[in-house]
């Protein structure tokens, strides 16, 4: 497994590649984070479109280089949409990542929070209540995000121990994250469980940066985008703190 | 009633109750503002939620200590989902707010406002054009937003003095003030004249700190946010302006 | 054809009578970019309003003193209430504008565009690729946005070199120039041409004010909506670069 240096140098290698590649992320995501998600993929370099028409859903997501599903207000429509695109993302073998949102609150979102796993997803962020609903994991590549970001895979395990107590004061951030980690995975799909925790190395730097600019959750938020475009390689090695674990 | 002094403290009292037990908002609101009224919640200490899935409304309403009904942007969805979510609130005993926004602009929805003050919530809030077009309301606490506000409740009647001339210049201000109402009744759902004024007050205050900190409409939103994460019972105290007059 | 001079002072003029007579602006707009698109058109001094319920769009439409059709995240309700309010808006004389954003992304999308161009708006705007599917255009007046803006009409060709790269880096930029276009139109529908060169002059300008306050895609944001209810006729004379050229 990647060391602490290695971790911070392949994450600024992936932040290189997505701002020159610029890669698209279709993201079928709640209505109410949707500018916040979009505004922090094109500060990342990635370039994102956010349709949920069934008339447009397959032809967006033939061009889309990864998709995001996230179930945050779920509704009828999305439900259907959501099956709709998947299918089209991987027949074309381009990765996509699941955000159970508040899966534990609604039966009806839980079951299709369950159904969705079984479609494999090459990754999964919640917090640990949602996890905890969904029961266990064992192939897909999990990040569990809260004070510290957990990613794991099996036995696999690493934590970024970086971040800021405003992230979970600004609606929405959680969201964004899986946003930014399908845009990782966009660039380096063969190897999720590293794609994922570069992308939270990247999230929990551009967090503490964008804190040194900011007087409350208010003002975090446009600073934690101005973080996600201007974050580089050397903010990553000097700030990023990484911890191996067990499982 | 409650003299100046007497409501500064009481906003300051239930501003500590928010911040310590973090009630949980659904806000049943309009796309447009969903993501600023979010922001608002969890920055004044709440915890807000927003699906408005027909499938899920009941179970979030089932956890929500108190409801916000929004009418912005209200489609038949929405009030599907507004008629299945108060029976539910309403039989946990929970307040629930009225915003009938821009209800004199249609009559389809001026109607539907109509049939839910008969529903009785807890308190309402509209400006002076919506309010009028909603005829007599007796019984309910009424929040009148403008250069100042005013609250009353039958012949008793307060007026909040504090406020921003950027206020009206930001989108969703007025239906994020309503969800910080919900807030403030779920905490004190007894006394809801009195919680609607300390909500206001809050809300006036937290705008006069923030406009020290922006340059305009648009850098005054996030200084907002941080104002309402910061402001505490000396700001309350020092900066409240209170009139009491007739209703 | 006006010079750069009588630009700037018509586009100063145009501002003063927005700020002065407050044209109600509706917009049948993608929910990304709702609550930016409300905020920018307030900034600016004009008035939004955002429903696309079936119910409430004649009444609304009734009452508006211009129309934005954009076809972000385009769906099956967006497309019927357009269809109802544009009668509404031609019957009583008064400009729309079409952003068919992404229209070559989507054979239904592009379908609905060029079926929507029939119903003859008063201009349109959108980037080269859009532009370049719909094909000809050539009664319509059309803004073609990117480094710089080019407003043609015709054989009729103007273009404002005022901008900053920051404004493709904050989505919903482009969105918000349609609506912030169509109050122009709503204070001067009778020189479609003239008007659209007067608001991307202005918009153009507040970008360049805007980014001076700004650390990177976020703050600009708050930045740009501050600027658009600053820049004034100084600001324009003094920043305003403009080009006349060949269409």
């Amino acid at each position: 497994m990647s060391a602490p240096f290695q971790i911070a140098a392949m994450a600024a290698e992936l932040l290189a590649r997505i701002r020159c590649e610029r890669p698209r992320v279709h993201c079928l995501t709640n209505t109410v984070v949707q500018k916040f998600t979009a505004d922090g993929l094109t500060a990342l370099g990635a370039v994102p479109s956010m349709t949920f028409s069934m008339e447009e859903i397959a032809e967006f997501a033939a061009r889309a280089d990864a998709l995001l599903v996230n179930l945050g207000t779920l509704d009828a429509q999305r439900r259907q949409v959501i099956e709709a695109a998947i299918p089209v993302i991987k027949g074309r073998d381009r990765p996509w990542v699941l955000d159970p949102v508040k899966c534990h609150f609604s039966a009806s979102r839980l079951s299709v929070a369950q159904g969705l796993l079984r479609l494999r997803p090459a990754a999964m962020r919640g917090n640990s209540a949602e996890i905890a609903a969904l029961g266990p994991l064992p192939e897909t590549v999990v990040v569990e995000t809260g004070e510290r970001d957990r990613i794991r895979r099996g036995e696999e395990s690493v934590s970024v121990l970086n971040g800021h107590r405003y992230m979970p004061a600004v609606t929405g951030t959680g969201c964004l994250s899986g946003a930014l980690l399908a845009a990782f995975l966009a660039v380096e799909p063969r190897q999720p469980f590293q794609a994922a925790a570069c992308a939270f190395l990247v999230i929990g730097v551009a967090a503490e940066m964008a804190a040194e600019h900011a007087r409350g959750p208010g003002t975090f938020e446009p600073a934690f985008l101005d973080a996600l475009a201007a974050v580089d390689a050397d903010d990553l090695a000097t700030r990023g703190r990484i911890e191996h674990g067990q499982p």
